[in-house]
C-alpha cells in the first residue's frame, strides 16, 4: 500500500536484512528521530546492534512477516533478492518502498533491460536465453566476446560466464546450470560509473553527482567523485537515473550502474536500494544516501544532494579492516566499520572516505 | 582503572545516561564498529533505541553498576552529575573515562575554579560561600552585580541568583536553600564562546575551532563557527582548553565555556563530556565531537578536527521540533532529532546545522 501521510518522528521503519546497509540505514533513521525494526534470519546481523527492535525469522515465514508489517509504519530492504511473495505480504500489510514492482523488474535481467531500453536509454546488446539453442543463436547474432548472465540472483560477478568463442556455448550453459539467462554483448568500456538517484512518494526526484568506480575481482574497490568525465556526461547520467526512477514510479534510493564507452553512457544494471558506490555521500555531502532513502520512503522532503568535498571511497575487505588503527589515524579520512563478527576474505567489513577540499 | 590496550572494534562501550548525548555517542560508536550498552533509570531514554544492550537501574544501585562494569570494556557518561560513589564503583570494575577525578572537580564550582586559576588561566573573581556571613563579606569584597551559584548540581541557569545590591544577600542565600556556594563577580562580557577539546589515554590532545554561543533563558540557542573574534583569541582559547585537559590527565572530550570581555578570555566553566556547543562538528567536520570522544576513551588515535564548512547550529526546543518538515526541507541544512517521546517547553528535542562553504 502507499504511505498514507509523512511519518512523524518516533514512527517505526522496518528494514529487511541485518547487514551493513541495514545498519547504516538504521543509523540514518535514528538521526531523524525514527525507531527501526530489523527483520533477518539467524546469523551475523550487525544492524541489530543499532535498532530499537528486531525479529529473527526466515524471509518466507509468512506469520512473522505479517507481524512485522503490523509493527512497522513503512518497510524497506537492504538487498534486491527479496522473494516476490515476501514483498507482496509486506506490501499488503503496510507501506513498502521501493515497491514490489521495482523488485520484480530489478530481480530479472531480461525484464530490467527491456524496461530500460524501452525508455530510450542505451543498454548493451542482449538476448534472452532459455536453452542451449537460444544461446547458440544469440552468440551468432551478438558475437564474442559476450557474457552469459543468469536472469536472477547474480551479484558481485556470481552467475556470469564470459564467452570468447562460439564453441564455448555448451560449457557456458553448463556452468550456469542451464538457468534462464541473458547473453550480453561485451562492452569495451573506458570507465564504470554510477549515479545514486532518489524519488519520493510525491514524485520529487533528486540525484547525487556521478561516481567513478573501480572493481577488483568483481567487487567494488573504490568510488571517486568528481569522476574524470566531461561535465555533459555527468548531467546526462543524472538525467538517465532520474528518468528510470520516475518511469518506475519508484520510491527510495536507487543505484544505477553505467559504463562510459566511446563517449556514451550505457546502463549496466540498477539496484533498488542504497548502493556501495554511494557510501562517499556519508562524509562528502550534508545528506547521505542513507538519510535520503529514509526521507524518501517516509514521505519527507528529499535532502540536498550538494557535495562539499572531493572524495575517494575505498572498501575495506576481509582482513583489511583489522588495520583500523592505521585507517583511523589518517588525516582527512572518515572510517566506517560495520561491526561484523568475522572477517572472511572479500567480505565487506568497512570503508574509508578520504576527503579533500572541493576543487570545483 | 586505566584502559589496558586500544579497544578492538566489536568491543562494548558503556554509557551512563540515556538522553540525546548518550544517543549521539552510541551512533558515533557504531560507525567505528563498537557495540554500546546504555545504563539509565526508568524514563524516556532515546539512547536505548540505538544500542545493542541496556540496563534500567538507579545510579546508586551498586549491584547493577558492578554488573554493568563487568559487561563493558570502557565506560563513559553523558552528564557530569554522576555521584562520586557511582563513578568509583565503575572505575574499580573497568576503565572509566573521563576519570572520577575529573568528575569531582567539575561537580564543584569552587574546586573547578581553584584548579583553573591554579593553571594561570583567568576566571571571574570568586569567593567560596558556606554561610550568610561569608556571603555578606564576599559581596563587600567582590561588589555587585555578582552571581551566587551553588557549588554543585547547577545547569542551564538553575541554582543561580544574581545580586544587584548588597542588601539582597539574605534573600539570595534563602533562594539557593543555604547550600554551599560560590559568589562570582559579574563579567560584563561581549561574547560567550567555547572550545571542545579532547585528550587520549596516551596524552594526545586535539581541539576544535572556537565556537560563538548565544544563550536564551540560560539555554544554548545557537553556536556559530567561525566565531567573530580575532584569530589570536581562537588560538589562545584552544591553548587554554588543551592546557586544562592536559593538567587534569583527562581522557575524553571536554567542553570549556569562556567569556570574551575587553579582548580577554575568562573561563566560565567546564563540562567533562560532549557538549551542546559542539554539535556543529557533526556536519561541519569529518570527525564529530561524539566520534572524537569515542576515539579518546577507546585508546584510538584522535580524529582530524579540521572544519570543511562554515556553520550555525540552532537548538530545537520543545515544540520547535514539530516543524521537522520545514527544517528537513531547508537547503544546506542537516537535521538531527533525538527521538524523545514528549516535547516539553524548553526541552532539547533536536538541532539543525546550517552549512555554507568555508570562507577562510
Amino acid at each position: 500500500m502507499r504511505l498514507a501521510h509523512p511519518l512523524q518522528p518516533g514512527s517505526t521503519i522496518g528494514i529487511l536484512g541485518g547487514g551493513q546497509l541495514g545498519r547504516m540505514l538504521a543509523l540514518a533513521a535514528a538521526q531523524l528521530g525514527f525507531k527501526c525494526h530489523i527483520y533477518a534470519p539467524q546469523g551475523d546481523n550487525p544492524a541489530f546492534d543499532v535498532a530499537a527492535a528486531h525479529t529473527i525469522a526466515a524471509y518466507d515465514d509468512m506469520t512473522a512477516l505479517k507481524a512485522f508489517a503490523t509493527a512497522c509504519d513503512v518497510i524497506t530492504y537492504e538487498f534486491e533478492n527479496v522473494p516476490g511473495e515476501t514483498a507482496q505480504v509486506l506490501e499488503d500489510g503496510t507501506a513498502l518502498a521501493p515497491q514490489a514492482k521495482a523488485l520484480q523488474i530489478s530481480q530479472d535481467r531480461a525484464l530490467e533491460k527491456d524496461f530500460i531500453k524501452g525508455l530510450g536509454i542505451e543498454v548493451a546488446p542482449f538476448a534472452v536465453i532459455s536453452s542451449l539453442d537460444d544461446l547458440e543463436a544469440a552468440v551468432q547474432a551478438i558475437g564474442t566476446p559476450s557474457v552469459l548472465k543468469t536472469r536472477r540472483f547474480g551479484y558481485d560477478g556470481k552467475g556470469q560466464v564470459k564467452l570468447t568463442d562460439a564453441g564455448e556455448c555448451a560449457a557456458a550453459w553448463h556452468a550456469i546450470d542451464a538457468q534462464p539467462a541473458v547473453l550480453e554483448g561485451f562492452i569495451h568500456f573506458h570507465k564504470e560509473v554510477s549515479v545514486i538517484a532518489a524519488r519520493g512518494w510525491d514524485g520529487e526526484v533528486a540525484s547525487y553527482e556521478l561516481t567513478e568506480n573501480v572493481h577488483e575481482n568483481h567487487i567494488l574497490s573504490t568510488s571517486t567523485v568528481p569522476a574524470h568525465v566531461p561535465g555533459a556526461l555527468v548531467v546526462e547520467a543524472q538525467a538517465i537515473a532520474e528518468k528510470i526512477v520516475t518511469a518506475l514510479g519508484y520510491v527510495g534510493v536507487m543505484g544505477v550502474e553505467m559504463f562510459v564507452g566511446s563517449g556514451r553512457l550505457i546502463v549496466n544494471e540498477v539496484a533498488p536500494r542504497v548502493h556501495n558506490s554511494g557510501h562517499w555521500t556519508m562524509d562528502a555531502c550534508f545528506v547521505s544516501q542513507f538519510e535520503q532513502h529514509i526521507r524518501a520512503i517516509s514521505g519527507w522532503p528529499l535532502g540536498d544532494t550538494i557535495r562539499h568535498s572531493d572524495v575517494v571511497m575505498r572498501n575495506l575487505l576481509g582482513h583489511e579492516a583489522e588495520r583500523w588503527k592505521h585507517h583511523g589515524g589518517l588525516a582527512g579520512t572518515a572510517l566506517h566499520l560495520y561491526g561484523k563478527a568475522e572477517a572472511r576474505a572479500g567480505r565487506k567489513m568497512g570503508h574509508i572516505n578520504t576527503l579533500t577540499p572541493r576543487q570545483g
